[in-house]
């Protein structure tokens, strides 16, 4: 147990920020916090295309093994970057030898739903046509990243493209209709999110959308039938911890392999904190562990 | 995915067998089934007590590691000894570096509830008379023993005992009252078990007593406050499936870190067929590096 450590992390959220008035303003201030997670030291980074995306390119210096992460980073499907979740896509290349592919999807409000999907999914299809085994890819995201690692994997199987080996996601946001009874539960004890500010997050993702369309609330909608081997990692502190618990029930109905993992007194895409707490870092290994296990076949 | 081998593992379980007439060919019957699971080569056994009980020291040959695993074996509360669960405590300790001490607590229906909680019990004060670190104790068992792993828990904090540092259960029966969904969902799908099988098992492990009892039906009445970091791996073929996800689901509520590990189409204590099904070895990584985690503090 860390107990100092997870109030710590607790504290670091809750510092005030000044209040964005653009979206220009938030993506300046999401990149800003978002640099002060470590980034592992035994990387190399390089630039590539997929689909007609830019995509970074993280791999371990040492260690190299067989298998690509195709990564899909948070923030709202708004905000954010390959740049953002590096420190992520970093420790999961370090700790598991796979390379990632992190893709720099269109954002809303600019390009609302479907446009971040419809990215994701050209870039599975790029990474295919170029010859990568589906059997040794993992699709995996962060927060609206880990949403649409899910909702890439429904498309392809409706678009008839070869299932990944596996799909790994950290707090993704499964429910357009905010119904999680976390909702309440953790209003308060989240140090992020509230329903209402989630509320605003999705109407500027996809106005006028059916919120129960299963590419937004696959928690409560999607044909889970055929999917591959499944991780959620959860914060205990989160107001999104039913859409993983759910997603989780949803999956072992659908005779899925899954795993969900919830680490208690933990906020949001927690993974962030990896060397400042030490649930961070297990969470990670844990991470790795699975997708190693799959990309291996 | 390995459809060939669950498909061979699900036949195997179904071979008939010779109707056993007396707990002591039962006894028999189930310690010549589970001879048939692979031991690892890699560890050495010995003797010792713990209590007034007999355990069997289960180590790695090599690299040895920090903690101790206490394990209890399954066999409905009424059969099995150390022995017959020896390809797990093996391959937990191969894969972790932990020694497990395996106990021969007393059976069912010689001895019935609390009979075997009572050993169990002894059992883990023993080793923190001995000198052990809590922090460096984990409780595990199989199915029974799962159960066991719980509820020794349990205890243990009503008598003020201090709190090991994880518990790990596998497919454990956690409500006695046969509530799951899945005891319907899963008849005919799981080879070994039915619910009418599994209450002729509870009639003769606490005849009498109320079946929502805490130490009985964990998954429904314990306050699982204050529990160290949870893992349960189930067989999506269980009948007692939901016996887990009721309990990860009541973990969670109760603010405990906890991992629910669902593998789909594998039978109960599926991990037994480690070198045959390529998804008991994975388990079983991701069982030891939990526990890994957790016994280095």
């Amino acid at each position: 147990m860390s107990r100092e450590q997870r109030a710590k992390v607790d504290a670091v959220l809750r510092e005030p920020r000044p209040a964005p008035r653009t979206v220009q303003e938030m993506r300046a201030g999401f990149a800003a916090r978002q640099a002060r997670s470590a980034v592992p030291e035994a990387i190399t980074t390089s630039a590539t295309t997929l689909g007609d995306r830019r995509a970074l390119v993280v791999e371990p210096a040492r260690g190299r093994r067989p298998g690509t992460i195709l990564y899909f980073h948070g923030g709202a499907w708004t905000l954010g970057s390959p740049e953002t979740s590096l420190s992520l896509t970093g420790n999961l290349v370090t700790r598991s030898g796979a390379r990632a592919l992190s893709l720099d999807y269109r954002l809303a409000p600019e390009h609302p739903f479907p446009a971040a999907v419809d990215d994701c999914l050209e870039a599975y299809r790029a990474l295919l046509d170029s010859g990568e085994d589906p059997a040794r890819i993992a699709l995996a995201g962060d927060s609206a990243g880990g949403s649409l690692a899910v909702t890439t994997l429904l498309r392809a199987r409706e678009r008839g493209l070869p299932t990944p080996a596996a799909v790994a996601a950290f707090s993704p946001g499964l429910d357009l209709t905010l119904s999680g009874g976390s909702m309440d539960a953790k209003h308060g004890v989240d140090p992020l999110f509230t329903r209402e500010a989630l509320a605003a997050v999705f109407a500027g993702y996809c106005p006028g959308q059916d919120p129960l369309d299963p590419l937004l609330s696959p928690a409560l909608t999607a044909d889970l039938t055929g999917f591959p081997p499944t991780l959620l990692q959860v914060g205990g502190n989160e107001v999104l911890l039913d859409d993983s618990t759910r997603m989780a029930a949803r999956a072992v109905a659908a005779g899925v392999d899954v795993v969900l993992d919830v680490t208690a007194d933990v906020p949001h895409v927690f993974q962030f904190f990896a060397g400042v707490l030490d649930e961070a870092d297990q969470a990670l290994d844990r991470a790795a562990l699975f997708l190693r296990q799959h990309l291996d076949g």
